[in-house]
């Protein structure tokens, strides 16, 4: 993402063949992590050679995947040697405690990038061209996939959310983890905290990934689920804390709202809805990963986006809430809103 | 193509983020240049709201596609409003002179694409994974669209070459057009140099298009064709030049060298092949433009490659040429190799 390549200097077609040709950089990091080819390097095959027949395949087609990596920042080479940069050891090394490769799994899923098939009808229509079986259809499987596969990309952000928002972690606190997925969210807090009670709301078959996760984390008896649709179930009342983690983006302002005057009920006097978010600026162009997320919710949602501060602001305020906080959650992309009840 | 953003800094999953979303920005300028989104922002629309209206878009997608093309370089954004950059004015609005968009239709057809979708299977292998019906299979139609999209892609080399090779553009020249496609490569020859004779290889209904070029030129009486494969078809003798533009790189070196030995067999003595290409530096890596186009091969041809300078004089000394010469041709991304029988 480098528009200052843009500022200066005589017109050339570079970027836009860049652009045109840029399927093939997804095509390239899907196959090396396929092929365990960052694992293999990190494991001292350094040549194409070596590399190929340790993923077993073709020196050609090693050494030009490589060459491709090193061309588009993910791996360096020095005197025909490959080697990881820091990114892609830290990411992409199967064994380092921070891989990533698994989010594939979700981020490729032909559900999810089939809908940018038909982009043109999209930006036509003003939300996603396909008709059905959408990422927000009930009890879609997508998201049992999302559970598991996503769990390395959340990990950090998780561990980031639960002492921000409960930092002294000693207290009695109830919390309600909405479309909780994979658990992460709700399980930080509650293994951080001994007196935190969690309930997750997720359609059936991903709660059982939840409890799976609960279960590993040793709090599975302070964990509950209530199955169903965030919008239909009923989440009881008196909580202290409300988790909205990548949730809100899936929905147009006026169902987050239906959402939100839902979650303003179950709140205790005092409580907090925590709402964890791609957040662009109000220019809705910076920071990139962040803005560029507004496209992914185009594409696979009828009415969802990356709404600014100001737009998640409005929404909790128009459904009764007394102040919202905007929070940085550094080094992730994603920021953290408070609403006070 | 950053690898510096890799260079310094904390580890971020950003860039492993962006690679694997990159399909998008593919699908993003797809669309822009379907709904002749830069045309409308060149003739004045600079709202989202106004650029839906002269799309025929939603105002919504509007203006999640044009912040997208913010971040992505190909747009700017001031107040709200957005504005073409030099390179999309120059390249994407479709009343400039050097508009490119058409190049859509063959860098973006299924048959160049859905290569890709077994990449994997291509690393694996050390080349397309299709078995059939790849873009060196005789006389695929493929290169017919290829004639016709890439036309604007082409103008500007074509015009930089013939000058580089007849400077004095005023003697007798016979001219061998190989894989002659639009023509152009040929045609910019006889445009210059009256005493220019110019004969075209290429499959029938590509050379309908070259035709239809040399006569919108004014040089159809120099203009001469012979259709068929240039492995197989007779060229005849005594040419002083063989032009081999964006050819060599489909073929793995051996299936090179038999038709170099073929073209030097057709040169006149101190006859020249000049052979335009995507030529890498030694390390392969870069240029990034030139050097990510084995990727390209690596995903639609059995052993195509995009060959360095050390190899393509290989090649030619191989097959007798006496010595071989390489030349940049700025600004294109492209070189040229003259090699002297």
């Amino acid at each position: 993402m480098t528009p200052e390549r843009q500022a200066t200097g005589q017109p050339t077609p570079a970027l836009l063949f860049d652009t045109i040709n840029a399927y093939q950089r997804t095509e390239a990091i899907k196959s090396a992590i396929e092929l365990g080819l960052f694992t293999a390097i990190a494991a001292g095959n350094t040549t194409a050679k070596d590399i190929a027949q340790a993923c077993g395949a073709s020196e050609r087609g090693a050494r030009i995947l490589c060459d491709y990596l090193v061309i588009i920042g993910l791996l360096n080479k020095q005197n025909g040697n490959y080697g990881l940069t820091p990114d892609s050891a830290m990411f992409l090394d199967r064994r380092s405690p921070a891989y990533m490769g698994t989010v594939i799994d979700f981020m490729l899923s032909p559900m999810l990038t089939d809908n940018f098939k038909q982009l043109t009808a999209a930006v036509r229509k003003g939300g996603t061209a396909s008709d059905e079986d959408t990422v927000v259809a009930p009890d879609h499987p997508v998201w049992v996939k999302f559970a598991r596969a996503m769990v390395p990309m959340m990990a950090m952000p998780s561990q980031l959310l639960a002492p921000m928002v409960d930092p002294e972690a000693n207290q009695k606190l109830k919390i309600l983890d909405i479309a909780a997925g994979h658990g992460l969210y709700g399980l930080a807090f509650a293994k951080r905290n001994p007196k935190a009670q969690v309930t997750a709301v997720d359609w059936p078959n991903v709660l059982e990934v939840a409890k799976e996760n609960a279960q590993a984390a040793g709090v599975l008896d302070r964990y509950h689920t209530k199955p169903g649709s965030a919008f239909d179930v009923d989440y009881g009342t008196g909580y202290d804390i409300i988790l909205l983690t990548n949730f809100l983006h899936h929905f147009d302002p006026a169902t987050c709202e239906t959402l939100l005057r839902k979650v303003r009920g179950a709140l205790a006097d005092g409580g907090r809805a925590v709402t964890l978010e791609f957040v662009p600026n109000d220019d809705r162009v910076t920071p990139p990963q962040a803005a560029a997320f507004s496209m992914m919710m185009l594409g696979a949602t009828p009415g969802g986006d990356a709404y600014t501060f100001a737009e998640l602001e409005r929404m909790f305020q128009n459904v009764g809430f007394a102040r919202s906080e905007l929070h940085e959650l550094p080094p992730t992309i994603q920021r953290v809103v408070i609403s006070y009840k």
